[in-house]
Parts: structure tokens; sequence; C-alpha cells
């Protein structure tokens, strides 16, 4: 379609920086400052660039829209009003109430448009890595000469906070090595930080730091439409190559007579008084609010309507070119679909009860039998894949220029790849797991909180999962992981007794479709319980997060003991040198998956009526009260670790069978 | 005192290699490549640059040495035991054994030349940064022409690893912004990284990224001590005006005829064969263990002779001037040990019941007296400042060329800042406190936890703690994070109730010397308890962790409600609304201090016969069933939260007085 005229695309950018100055003030709360400093860009990308179909907002080829900095929202949502992603004037004046779908900070899944949750800053940058990477990864697999099924660009909107954050250094740099073409992050640069001025804290020579990623890089004046138009042209060239980087100089809140410039109109509402200053400004009507003029509509519209037989067209192209190769539209749908064959459990290893071996190695064995079955999983580790056993065997690593791979060098940046694993799940096209130290689960965290939040199932595999990590000493040994993850709302924790349960494990991870499922796997062999010995349960019990895996006599038990991971076959131990006491081992390697579970099978597996409950875990003891009571015990790990052997820090914790069983006699009395 | 020849220091350096290979061997663990590789940096740095004094590790104006790659801990190792720090030989054979000097990666406190305990990568980088910054702020208070008591430089050994990961961006971005001086930065290049070669993940133009931060860059053959030598020589100098980088070219495993070079040799040992190769290759015996030859015992026994007379020199002129200088004797004398006044808690503000006011506004008019109080105290926020409310009014920002001030714009950089200001409480002259949103604590984490296993007392302000965050949304509304920070040993979580339990709390935070101690602190304003009406306890419970704020009856309580911070009220209210029940209320700002408790206190607190208790927190009920029993509840949130007006998500949630009174009644029958 033609380009619209600069006149015309300044003023939808006035419309909407009139609208999000209203959404603010109406709700008395929110962020104007940016807004109003980056309407120019987005106004001028969304009518001439941006390739999105608000009727149809999963279009597989469509451009993928990041607010970085998701205090933006409120521009994000005028802008996917106008675009006609089902967003209301009502919806707008709805902004930052419950319920609406119109919340403080972009959320996904909440309002059509929104690609991913963005708020705690970088994140967004890192995520649209993520989306970029998994389009390079899909086009491998199903474009074709003439049949460019999936050719769109990624556009993330970032400011100082984001670059200031040390997780764009983790994603930029990755993003470089990796050559990820089609990604173009436009750069709100306005030298304005809350505490005043961006140069206080932060003097990098932005450009050039870019440029040492290997990103090319641009710059415009952010208020001029034409300038901006020619630095996305040609930043959509450049991007074919690799990714690119377009400084957009703006002023912070341009358009507020008395606030544009400072730090004040970051995150305050204008106020009446300024609000209307500000419309006079910007030629809009200083009293009216929300103000939604027909000619900027039209203009919207035509662009939607453009874009909708674009996307018609796109999907007509892709549908005949997928019913021309079956085995593409196959993989396709396995792709999208995530779809799991239902006797993959049976497929998965089974482990000889002969021979001890770490979970990580058990783990490692299940990959390579998940990647033949799962063709959408893809995988990675921050670079400690021969630790963490989480290399495809049979597959290639993505590469610059070839994205064929199933294997992603994340390199040594925890939270950038989780962030980034974010971004490649909310695309659409992979399942994703991502590998590190347990103990540095606490890096990953923060993009695992923002995972649970909108509902991705990114799969963690944190391996070396207690102070048996031994030598290394006590920075690489992990005590509160464990309880910093079960205590994050939606998230899954699974910490397996044995090979056998780390399969049923990773057959519980693969089925997960919202809920984000971090194994927790040990670096020391581990007995593989012989479970065709009769008198121990089977290792499917681990889907209902905990399970009675043996008992010493029948009916009620006289005791509980309950452990997770490497201190189940302590547990058994312990309680198998007593045959004379009923006492009941449970393998409780989930407390979600358990809490999840019917109360009936919660009171089977542990009866109300038995109070002596011993629970045991090398990690803090935080929250197993819950599990057993005011009248149970729990051996647990209070202390940071050390380093020796583990064999003798087990000892020296008191991890062993005998201990534990002393603990066990103390209770049974 | 004159340098060595070159030939000298590369023996010196075989030397080293050969102890850390044995160290390496013998404790059939560890890692031999960065200390083979980085041998002839750190033995040309030892013998004729760093001015460090093993019989004085304490002295004040001595070089700082950072092993960023905690790693490296056998070269390190290698060198105090040369360098006369009272490591014996057998203290190098203990390497990785429990209660050895010699862990696995090195720990603060456990041996003497350990400045700080590394081992997350890149952590130990802006470790350095903090002390680098920690003695300019010094220097500014103690230095006057011709008395220069604090004029060392801080050296930062650092690798590809340190250098992916996000928090070396943020500190040398920092470092860059503040032109901090002294600093230098030691880069191990060898292209190696576990998964393989760096470049598979990691391309950047080192030199170029560092230079856009501002920083000077130089570069050197690592394995040329005469290329070394003056590398070093041009970077102190240079130093003086800002950090600089030095680009090692390096061979990881340097000498090891087949593992030189490649990822095998990073962390594992060489093996009895090729140890004795490696030793032939480097003209050492290759059938002794743990070889230190007179000759080379004897430079660096003249280096540390040399070294031992400038510490002496250096000590009588810094005790000169303070003698002379009596405010600044007693300026020095407060900064190092940290005294605080016997009657600072009188000092502190009182605030008015009649004047309800946010925690987080109450901390920052407490913090304007500690201020004055304290002259060691320093901090800043991640870019919050305004809304932390954590500036001191009184003082300036430190800036490049004054670092005179006492508030610190650290950038919005949460995990760099909380690691920059471990390095300053290594450092020694300062407290620091660092602020973010209590959201965001997830970030600090990874460097809390340092600070907690080497006990370095960090202050933490996170402020917005709870879903009264508000209209900000989920990204911003903390849940989990307390339950993630009282799960971590050796920290201390405060939530206060209201403005003068915050005082009390602040009074706790600090007077810790080995803790570091986090402050939950509200958005939103919360009654002031009026604790002079009589019926009411006084705050100094807040140092016992929990105590009986307020009760129905007297003697043995009906039932219990606790809570902590913003719900003490609502459960004060709801308790105070069944005047006809003996209802106790306890206020329980912090678990540890409650648990450090003995134990008739905790009994006092918490009778063991009152069994009906209520837990009112808003956020993760996780471990509350530890203090409320099996008999007991929680009223807590175990979910997300929503971008809403914080009263009406309190009402959503059921954080209200008249929802805790039905939690009562249904608890109470």
């Amino acid at each position: 379609m033609k380009a619209f005229a600069p006149e015309q695309i300044k003023k939808a950018a006035n419309v909407l920086r009139g609208l999000a100055i209203d959404e603010v003030q109406k709700a008395n709360s929110g962020h104007p400052g940016m807004p109003m400093g980056m309407a120019d860009v987005v106004a001028t990308l969304a009518l001439d660039h941006l390739r999105v179909c608000g009727s149809m907002p999963d279009w597989p080829d469509r451009d993928r829209l990041v607010f970085s900095g998701g205090h933006g929202s409120a521009l994000l949502y005028a802008l996917l009003h106008e675009l006609g992603f089902g967003l209301s004037l009502d919806d707008l004046k709805g902004f930052r109430q419950l319920g609406s779908k119109t919340p403080g900070h972009p959320e996904r899944g909440r309002t059509a448009g929104v690609e991913v949750s963005t708020g705690p800053l970088g994140q967004g940058f890192a995520n649209a890595v993520g989306m970029a990477l998994s389009q390079a990864m899909a086009a491998a697999r199903f474009n074709a000469p003439g049949a460019e099924l999936l050719a769109h660009w990624v556009w993330v909107l970032c400011g100082d906070g984001d670059l200031e954050e040390g997780i764009s250094h983790e994603a930029a740099s990755f993003a470089g090595a990796l050559k990820i073409p089609r990604l173009v992050a436009l750069y709100d640069s306005n030298g304005i930080s809350i505490e005043g001025h961006v140069e206080d804290a932060f003097r990098d020579d932005t450009p050039a730091r870019f440029k040492a990623y290997g990103w090319r890089v641009l710059a415009c004046d952010g208020h001029d439409p034409a300038a901006i138009d020619k630095a996305l042209r040609r930043a959509k060239k450049l991007s074919l190559e690799g990714p690119v980087l377009v400084v957009c100089r703006t002023t912070i809140g341009f358009g507020s007579p008395n606030r544009a410039g400072t730090a004040k109109v970051h995150g305050e509402p204008l106020g009446p008084d300024e609000a209307k200053l500000a419309k006079k400004a910007l030629g809009l009507p200083e009293d009216e609010s929300f103000h939604d003029p027909a000619d900027v509509r039209a203009l919207f519209e035509a662009r939607a309507a453009a874009m909708k037989r674009l996307a018609r067209k796109s999907e007509r192209v892709r549908k005949a070119a997928l019913a021309a190769d079956p085995a593409k539209a196959a993989l396709w749908d396995a792709c999208v679909g995530k779809t799991v064959p239902a006797d993959l459990a049976a497929k998965l290893p089974a482990f000889d009860p002969a021979k001890p071996v770490a979970t990580r190695a058990a783990s490692g064995k299940v990959l390579q039998t998940l990647a033949a079955e799962l063709p959408w999983l893809v995988g990675g580790s921050a670079d400690l894949a021969p630790s963490n056993k989480t290399w495809l065997d049979a597959y290639p690593a993505v590469a610059p220029g070839d994205f064929s791979g199933r294997n992603i060098h994340f390199g040594i940046r925890e939270l950038g790849m989780a962030a980034i694993q974010n971004g490649m799940l909310a695309d659409g096209f992979f399942g994703v797991y991502t590998a590190t130290f347990a103990v540095f689960a606490d890096y990953v965290k923060p993009a695992l909180r923002v995972a649970a939040l909108s509902e991705l199932p990114a799969l963690y595999a944190f391996t070396h999962d207690s102070f048996a990590v031994g030598e290394d000493g006590a920075t690489h040994e992990p005590v509160e992981q464990l309880a910093s993850l079960r205590a994050t709302p939606g998230a899954v924790v699974l910490r397996p007794a044995d090979a056998t349960e780390t399969a049923a494990a990773w057959a519980v991870a693969a089925a997960s479709r919202t809920a984000p499922v971090a194994l927790f796997l040990s670096r020391q062999n581990l007995p593989v319980l012989d479970r065709a010995s009769g008198d121990l349960a089977p290792a499917s019990g681990v889907a209902r997060g905990a399970y009675a895996l043996w008992q010493g006599g029948s009916g009620l038990p006289e005791a509980i003991v309950m452990a997770s991971g490497s201190e189940v076959a302590l547990a058994l131990e312990a309680a198998r040198a007593r045959p004379e006491r009923n006492v009941r081992v449970v393998s409780f390697p989930s407390w979600e998956l358990f809490a999840a579970q019917p109360q009936a099978w919660r009171d089977e597996v542990l009866p109300p009526a038995c109070t002596k409950r011993l629970a045991v875990e090398a990690g803090a003891s935080m929250g197993w009260e819950k599990w057993t009571g005011a009248a149970g015990r729990v051996l647990a790990l209070d202390r940071f670790g050390d380093s020796a052997p583990a064999g003798v820090l087990a000892k020296e914790y008191g991890f062993t069978a005998q201990n534990v069983g002393a603990a066990l006699d103390a209770l049974l009395g």
C-alpha cells in the first residue's frame, strides 16, 4: 500500500498521545512519558511497516511487536484500539482497573495483540530476541524457495532502563553472535531516568556497544516521521543479515509544555491542567477526553484493511504449501500443537536397577528419546551442557546462517537464556528447555516468574541439586532454591528420586501447556529403585506429586517418611531396616502436583490419622511443616554447604540412612 | 624494588602452575585450566605490582585482588602460599576438603588474602567495582596533599564467563559512568568455554564494548612476562583517570601438552599421566608433587619483605596523619568500626498516630537521622530513589571526579548494584544500603546470597511490598519474595507494621555486622499504631522478631492472630472488634530474629497451649504453618496479583479487617 504522508502520521501520533494521556489521567495512575515520547515512532511503524492484523491476532507470519518498557502500555493499548484488536474506547477507559483488558503493564493472554508480559525492564528485549530466534528456526524448517511461510520482523521498543539492565547485554550479545535476522530494536533515547538524568549513572556509547555485539546501528530523529520511516526501511533491509538497533532520539513526554524532557513526566499523570495544555500543544481539542477523530481512524482502518488482505493471502500461501508437503504439514501441526504421542511414556528409556545413575544422566538419556518423539522440542544450556547432560546428540546446534539445529548454545547468561526461552515459547512454534546448575535457579528466577504469570510452559533442567555438588562448595550448592520456586505461584517443581522417576518427571514436563516446570536433578549417582521387585509402587505416581512408594506393613502406617530426590533412597533404606514397624515411605517429587490432587488422594497418601511424619530433604526446611504437621519432624539443611567430597558432607549434615533411621526411631518412640 | 627478570617470573609462574596442578590432582576435583592459563599474568602481577602483605592481610591501603572466576582458586591459593598469607603446603594439599582453608571456590573469612567469595560468574567483577568505588569514596574523605592514605589498586581477574554474564555490563557501565579510578580488570581471553569454543555463543568485540563504557583498553600476550609487565604499568597509570581493561591473550591449560587450549582442561583434573607430561613441559620435576623450590620461594620472599616494609611505612604515615587530625581520626574509626551511638534509638524520629504514613516514607525519614548519626552509612537505589525514599537529603551524590558524596546513582541494575554493594562492604570503610521495588528482590537475590554466605551486612530497602502496589499490576507485585529470602540461610528479613516499627527495624539493620538485612516496606499509607495509648506494646519488640502487640484479655489467649507489615493493623482491628474474646495480636516482623530468641520468649509470645492461631500476610503462605501449627490457619496470597487500585485488590483478596475477623471467628468457633 501507499505510504502515508508525514503530516498524516504526525496527526495519528498525536491522537495516540491524547488517548494515552487520557488513559493515565482517568486511572489517575500510569506513565505518560514514554507514550508521548515514542508516539511518532510507533505511529510510523504501525501505519507503514508493522504487519499485524487485528482480526487475525494469531496470524503466524505477523510481525511481533514488544514494548520492553511495559510501562508504556497506554500507548500500546491506544495503538491496538486503532488497529482493530478488539480494544474499545471503553477498554481504554478501564486502564489499570480490575479485570480490564488494559492492565498497568501488558499481560500476555489478557489482550489480543500483546505478545508477552512486560514490566521487569530488559526482559522484553530478551523476549524479542527469543521470538526472532524462534522465527529463524521455524523458517529453517518451513520456508522453501517461493514459499516463505515465515518472513516477518520482530520489533522491540526499549529504553535506557532496558539497556542498563544486564539482561540487555546477555540477549544482545547472544543475538549478535548468532546473527539472528529480522530483529529490530527501537531505542527510545531520551536522556531521562527516574532519578533525573540518565547520564548520572549511564554514559555508554550505546551505538558503539551494539556494534561491538555485531549489530548494525542506525539513528533518527524520533519525532520526524520521514526520518523514522527512512530508518525503519533501512533497518528492515539490514536486519536480513542480523540484528539492528535504531537509536530514536526522543523527548520524554513530548507535547507537554511544562513536563516534556523531565523525570516527572515518566510515571505520573499529567494532571488536568497540564493535560489540557499538552492537548492544545498537540493540536487536539483540549476539553475532550479520548478524542478519536474519524480522519485518523480512517488511516488506521486503511492500514488494517491492507494488513487483513495480506494476512489472508499469507495464510492461503501457507496452507497451500503445507497441503503440498504432508511431512511439512505434520511437522507444522506438531510444532504449533506441541503434540505428545499417546504412548510416549512407554517409549521412554527404562533403567537397570543394578546400575546406579545420576538423575542428570538419566535425564540426558530421556531427552534423546524426547527429541526423537517431539519434533517441537529444542533447548540448551548456559554453557553447561556437558554437566547438565542436555545436548541432543542426533541434532546440530543452531549457528549463524543455519538455524535448522535443535541445540542452542545460550552462553553463560542464565537470566537472558530464560527470557529468550519465554520469547521463543510466546512465538508459538517450539517447546523449549533450558539448563544450568540448580544454585543458579536464582538467576533464572525473574524470568521464570514471568513465565509463570504469563502461563508459558518453560522447562528447566536444574542439575547439581544439593550439597552433594561437593567440592565446588557453598557458592555452588543449592539450599533455598527449591523453597523459592515452590513459593512461586503457577510454577511446578519436580525433584525425582531416581532415573525412573526422572523419566516420569520429563513426561509431566513435556505435557505442560501453561505451567513452567523445573526439574531438580542430582549430580551424583543414585540407586535405581527396583520397581519390578514387587514391593515398590510404580513411578507413574510422580504425575500425582506424591505417592506411597513402599510400606513395611499394611493399613494405617505407624509413621510416614516423606522425601524427595536423593533422599528417597535414604528414607527407603531406613524404613526397610525397621521391618517390625509399619512405616510408609512416600516419594514426594512435587508439592504443586500433589496439592492439585483431590483430597481423597492426598488423604490416601498421607492419612490424616497418621501424625508421626518425617520429611527428609537436602534443602531448606521451609514449608515442609505443611505436610508433616505440628507433630512431625523435618530433617533438612538450613545452612549453606561446604567444599568437600559429597559423602563427607552427607555424614556431616546427617543425610545418611542411619541418621534418617535415628530420626524415625525418635518419632516412633 | 628492582623488577624481576622475565625468566624469573616465568619460572615462578610455572611453579604456581605445578602447585595448582597438584592441588587439583590430589583433590581429584577442580579446575586446572584457568590457573595454568593465567599463571604468567598472576606471577608478573604479584612479583612486580601487587601491593599486599601476608603478615598484614588487613592493611587498609593494600591492593585488592579478586579472582572473579573463583574456579581459579588453586592458583590463588598457590599465590597466597608463596606470598606468606599463612597457607602451608599442607593447606594446599587439603584443597577442597572439609574445614580446610582451601575450599573449591574462595570464601571470604576462611582464608587470609581472600577478599570476597567468588564462584557465581561476574559477581567478583562487580565486587571489584565496589571495592574501587569504596576506595575512591574513602580517599575523598581521608586523603590530603602529601598524605595519600588510600592509593592502591583493585585488580580483578575475569574470564569469558564473567564478561558474558549481564552483571559485567551493569558493573562496567556503572564504573565507566563514574570514571572510577584505580580499577584494573585483567581479562583472561582464551577462546574456550565449557561447551567448546567461546565463539559459539559469544563474538563480542570486547575491547570495543569496554571502550563504549568509557574504559581504557590495553592488550598483551598473557604468556610474555615483559609484555604483561608493560601492560600493567600502563594500566596503573591510565587507571588514575578511570577503569582499565587489559585483554590478556592466553591459552587455557597452558603447559598441558594434550589438553591446553581445550574445553576439557577447564574443570577436570589432568590425571596422573597428563600431569607428568605438563610438568615436564613446564620444566618442573615430573615425579614430584607440590614442588616448591627455594629459588622461587626466594623471589616471593623478597617481594613479601619489600611489601612488608611498604605496609609498615604506609601505616606509620596513616597513623601520623590521623593523629594530627582528630576529626579525621574519629571518622576513620567510625567508618572502620561501623560504630552506632548507644542512644541511636532515642534519636530516631517519632511518628504521629494521627497521621498515617507509608513505611517507605517513614524509612526515608529515619534514613536522614541515620545519615547524620552514622557517618559510615552510604547508599542508593536502582534508579528508584524518589519511590524508595532512599535519598540522603543533606548530602550530594558521588560523581566522576568527586567521590565525597553519600548518595549513589546505581542505575537500573539491581543485581550489579547488590554485588557492587558487597564489594564496598568487603572493602571495609562503609556500611551500605541499596534499594529497589520488593518484587525485584528476585534480581538482587544472587548477590544477597553471597552476602549471606560471606557474612556481609548488606542492607536492602525493598519498597512496594505487596499487591498494594496496585495499578502497576502483577509484574510489579511481590508474592513469593518474602518466602524466598526467608528460606535463605543467614539473611534477616524484616517487614515492619508501621512507621514506628520501621524505625526499630532500621536500628536492627544498622547494628547488623554479619547478616544481610532486608526491609520490606509499604507503598501505601499505614496507620501509625498509637503505642502511647497504653494498650499496645512498644516497638522495641521488633528486635526480638515477634511480640505480643495487644491482647483482648489476660493470661492464656483464646486465639492468636499473627501478622506482619500492613496486615498487622487489620489483625488489630479485627481483634479489637471482638472485645468479648481474649484474642492476642502478635506483630511478627521477622522470622529469623524470632527463631533466634530463647525458647522462653518464643513460648511467651506464642504459648504452646494456644493452638488457635491465624497468620495473616499479603504474600505466599509458604512456611507460616511452622508458626500456626496444624490447627492454625493462614490467610495469605498464593497467586499473582492484578492491576487495580490497592483498595479494590484488598477486598478481592480478602485483606480487610472484616475478612480477617471472619477467619478469626471461624477459628474461635
